[in-house]
Parts: C-alpha cells; sequence; structure tokens
C-alpha cells in the first residue's frame, strides 16, 4: 500500500491502518523514519481538531476504570476517543500497564473508541515524542477527543501537560485521616482534581479532600487561560460524577477558546517541541554514541568524586567530540 | 598576580580578589575562560563547606529588607555570609535590582558580609552557571552561608532551587480577603514559607495566610529530604520572626545531614550542572551561529504557520547542522 493510499485510509477512519501508522511512526528504522515523515506531513492538514485531554494519578488510584467509564460516557454522546498512554518504564518492562485494553473492558470493544499502548523508547523524550506524532494521526483519523494518560513516575506528567489542552489528575482520598500525598509539582499542573472512589464508606473522606485541594488551588495564581482549577468527586463503579466532569471539561474548552488561548498553547507547545527535539536528536547523534557515552560516564565519575568542576567537564567533553571547523 | 596567588589570597579570604575571580568567571573571552578554569580546578578541593540558602519571592515582598535584616543576625552570630544574585533580566537592563547594595544599607557596610550583583548573560543556563561558579569561589573563601536570591520571573527559581541545599519562599500576605496568588511551581519547590511584612494591621492577615499554606503544603509528599516545609511570619522592619526563620533553617541542616540527604543532592546537583552544561555549550556551539540561528528562526515560523511538523523540523535542523562523519 503506498503512502498516499495509507493516508487517504486514515482519513476515512480506517482504525487498522492508523495503528500501523503509528507503529511506523515508533520505528526506530532510517527508511521507516523517512515514510513515517511524508505520511505525516501529507497528514498535518488534516490535524489539530480534537480536544486533547491528559490523565494522571498514581497507581491505585483507578484510572484505568475511570477512563473506561469516562470514555462510554463519550462515546454514548457519539464522540469517537482515542486513548494513548506514556508509560516511561515501557522499556523496561514487557508491555506496558497503561492503555491496556483488558483493563478498558467496555472501551476496548466500542467501535468509536481506539485504545493504543504506550510506545517504548530509550527515554521519555523519546516516547513523548512519539505520542504527539500519534496524537497527530489519530486527528487526521478523525478523533474528536483524545484521552493520553501516564503514571506519576518521573517526568511523564510533565511531558503529557506539554502536548495536552487539559490535563486532569485523578487523586485518592486516602485511608483514615491523612490525604494521600500529592507528588510536588503535580497539583500546580491540573486543570482539575478529581478525588475518586467517592462511594460508600469512602464519600465522606473524598468530600473531605475535595475541600482541601480545593482551598490549596486557590492559593495558586490564575492563568493565562483564564481558569481557576477546579476540584471534583467522582466514583467509576457507581458512575457518579463522570458527566460533571466532563462537563467541567468543555466548559474549560469554552473559557479557553474565547480568550484565544488555545491556539496560542497549542503553538507554544508546538516550538517546545521543536526545541526539545533538536536537543534529543542531537543528544542521540552525538552524546549516545559509544564515544559519547563513554566520556559522559568517565566525567561522571569524576564530578562524583569532586575532582573536577562540572562545567569544566562539559567543556572537555563539548571540545571532543564537536568536530573542528 | 599569578593564578596561584590569586587562588592563596582567596583562600585567606581576600574579597577583592573574590570579586575579580567571579568577574573573570562571567568573562566570554576564551583566554580568561582558561584562567577561571585553572583558578576553579585549583580551589576545588576547598568547596562545599558552607549552607547554601535560595531566596525568592515576587517584587514588592520585601527580599532585600529581608536579607539585610536576616545577614545581620547571620554576621551578628559571626558568620560569614555572601549573598549573590540571579536576575534573568539582567542582560535586558543596565544593572540589576537585585543584590543591589543601596537596599541592604546596613549588611553591605559588614566586613563579614560579601554582595555580588548578578553575572548579566545570554541565557538563564549561561547566568546560572556564573552563579554556581561564583557559590564555589565564595566557599573557597570561607563563607560559611551563601544566600542567593533571584525574582519570580521564568524559570530562574528552579534554576536556583537546582543550586542550593534550602530553598525559601518568601510571600506577601495579600490586600483584603485575597491572598496573593502564589506562582505555579514554586510552592511545592520551598522548604519554607516565610510570610513577610506581618507587622501592624497586616499582622492578622499574615498569620492568616500562614494558616492557609500550611494546610495547602501539607497535601505534598514528604521529600527525599526527610523535610517537611514549615510556614512562619516574619517582620524585617520589627526584626520578628528573623531568628526563627533561621533556627528553622538550622533544623533543616540537622534533619538533612543526619539522612545523608546533603551530600547526596549535591551530588545529584553536580551532574545535572554537567547534563545541562554540555547541552548549553553544544546549543552556543552550533545553534547560536549565524547560520544555526537562521535555521531555527525559519523552522519556528513554518511550525507556526502549521506547515511542519515540529520532530520532522528538528530532524533537518540537525542533519544540515550537524557535519557528515
Amino acid at each position: 500500500m503506498s503512502l498516499r493510499d495509507t493516508a487517504e485510509a486514515i482519513l476515512k477512519g480506517n482504525t487498522v491502518m492508523l495503528a500501523r501508522a503509528i507503529t511506523l511512526c515508533e520505528s526506530q528504522k532510517p527508511l521507516d523514519r523517512k515514510n513515517a515523515e511524508k505520511l505525516l506531513t501529507q497528514l498535518l492538514p488534516h490535524t489539530g481538531r480534537s480536544l486533547r485531554v491528559g490523565i494522571t494519578g498514581s497507581p491505585g488510584v483507578g484510572k484505568s476504570t475511570f477512563i473506561d467509564v469516562l470514555g462510554k460516557h463519550l462515546t454514548g454522546m457519539k464522540k469517537k476517543i482515542a486513548v494513548l498512554a506514556i508509560d516511561p518504564s515501557s522499556e523496561k518492562t514487557k508491555g506496558s500497564i497503561l492503555g491496556d485494553k483488558t483493563r478498558m473492558e467496555e472501551l476496548s470493544r466500542d467501535e468509536l473508541a481506539f485504545i493504543r499502548p504506550s510506545a517504548t523508547g530509550r527515554s521519555l523524550g523519546g516516547v513523548a515524542e512519539k505520542t504527539r506524532e500519534a496524537i497527530l494521526l489519530c486527528e487526521a483519523a478523525g478523533f474528536d477527543i483524545i484521552l493520553i494518560e501516564t503514571v506519576g513516575v518521573g517526568q511523564s506528567e510533565t511531558a503529557v501537560r506539554n502536548m495536552v489542552d487539559f490535563f486532569l489528575l485523578l487523586q485518592l482520598a486516602g485511608a483514615g485521616d491523612e490525604l494521600q500525598g500529592i507528588k510536588k509539582g503535580i497539583m500546580e499542573m491540573a486543570d482539575a482534581v478529581v478525588i475518586t472512589k467517592a462511594d460508600g464508606e469512602n464519600e465522606k473522606r473524598a468530600r473531605l479532600a475535595q475541600v482541601e485541594f480545593q482551598q490549596a488551588l486557590h492559593l495558586f495564581q490564575t492563568s493565562d487561560s483564564g481558569w481557576a482549577p477546579k476540584v471534583l468527586t467522582a466514583s467509576s463503579t457507581e458512575r457518579k460524577g463522570i458527566a460533571e466532569v466532563w462537563k467541567l471539561v468543555e466548559e474549560f474548552f469554552s473559557v479557553a477558546n474565547s480568550r484565544g488561548f488555545l491556539e496560542k498553547n497549542r503553538e507554544l507547545q508546538n516550538l517546545r517541541w521543536f526545541h526539545e527535539s533538536v536537543e534529543q536528536q542531537f543528544r542521540d547523534k552525538i552524546l549516545r554514541t559509544k564515544k559519547g557515552a563513554d566520556k559522559i560516564q568517565r566525567f561522571e565519575k569524576k564530578i562524583k568524586a569532586v575532582k573536577i568542576i562540572p562545567s569544566v567537564a562539559a567543556a572537555e567533553v563539548v571540545q571532543s567530540l564537536l568536530p573542528r571547523r
């Protein structure tokens, strides 16, 4: 099948071709990369039209169940939704737990839904780039909403934040009187916090957590989007609060659009992607060579032993790896 | 004066030589850089012995006055203190408002204090590196405590956070019922928050702010240092709460030291400095050339016009700027 045919199939919503195209983008082989770039470039005019929503939360908070129920709510409104994932540990484990169709039972059987596990890769930057390209492909295939989920590991939330319009944090109320600690840096990224498992005996704790988080969020400056983050409670098992979450997301898009924020934000995100990609590719081409990696390792040892100033070490590395001109 | 003589003078605490050495490190001339690296390397074994404390807060919060009073408190205990600054706007304005001796009147006349304005530079990364080197020089000169102040602009707080042991956020209580919004991302970096200007009619509001911030900080996970951030109030004009702030800082160092956290943290900071420096120098040598800057600019235009995929643009930039091998 030619690239042109593949592109046309994707534009018609063919999810088999979509999946293959995503796989092509994930490939590190030079010829695959050439073709991937051609395909992406052909489809570029048809991208940008979805709502991009990121979802994060610690393991055990109930992400998969939440996405399953939220997804069904959306397809019930006849929306086509794609569920992608960034699992920074995926290069180490065989198969990520995110985007695992067995954990999103109902949604995985839904015609209007497309679920894709995380790309694997040598670095978070590499994985994040593949996800960004997958977003574009899904948009070309006509998906209205793209959910990107991640776990709270390393910098994966920051990566997701930089590729979505709206960032949702799922949080547990916690056991007893203690609120489950929120990972530093995440709360201020969130456009909304949803306290999950707000059912049965846990409902009271959930409402308490809601008040505490709302008070904390109130302390932050309003962001450029003009949007003040909200805190909701929800129960996936009882299907409560899910519609309210989505109403809130829609409210955000209404506010953000009216201020021209979304377009501006996406432009900034694209520029950031560009600069991060340039650095990533330089790093791959220069520092990830055997020679480069050895040098880096040797200097790291000297730095740990306080035998060399980091900036001096950096100068020596750059000097030796950049060809004379 | 030979480099060896300069090094010996610095080790004896000669602040005139110290100031010259910092200026030498800030110079971008290749010969100055060579000498700076030699000097830093000679002094390296004598570094690392200070307490490094970062101080940030919005303009108007009273940073200079606070540092003036805190500084006098410390010199009163016979401690030698250096006050450095990172002002990211310093390359644009003639002279930074930070580290301005006229705003730290008492301290600037104190024999035990050394105040230095921010380095200027083309980028925050460049300015931050010069400050890191200045820290090392100050330590070699025998300073017990190094305060690094910055304003809440851009990523300057993150830069300071990555070069200090303890990070202090100064915050205003705010007018009326509103708490002054805290910049996103800063609160979770802070090891302590000090509500300033807790005097006169403002004292009640300050105490209210203290409670609200303490509740918010309580929501975060404890950090690896084992330290839970605290919130205090202080009044520089009435010299109230200043001793308590320093007691808290000492408490932190006690906790952090006992867990071996400080050493580990500094090692991580040095490794981070190394990697950031490598990237910075690559960027300077490859992307800041006329050819590189033009290319970047041209591609940024195409990206804004949604005429090219950012990763594809990045590949073209890297391809054209990295020589064939």
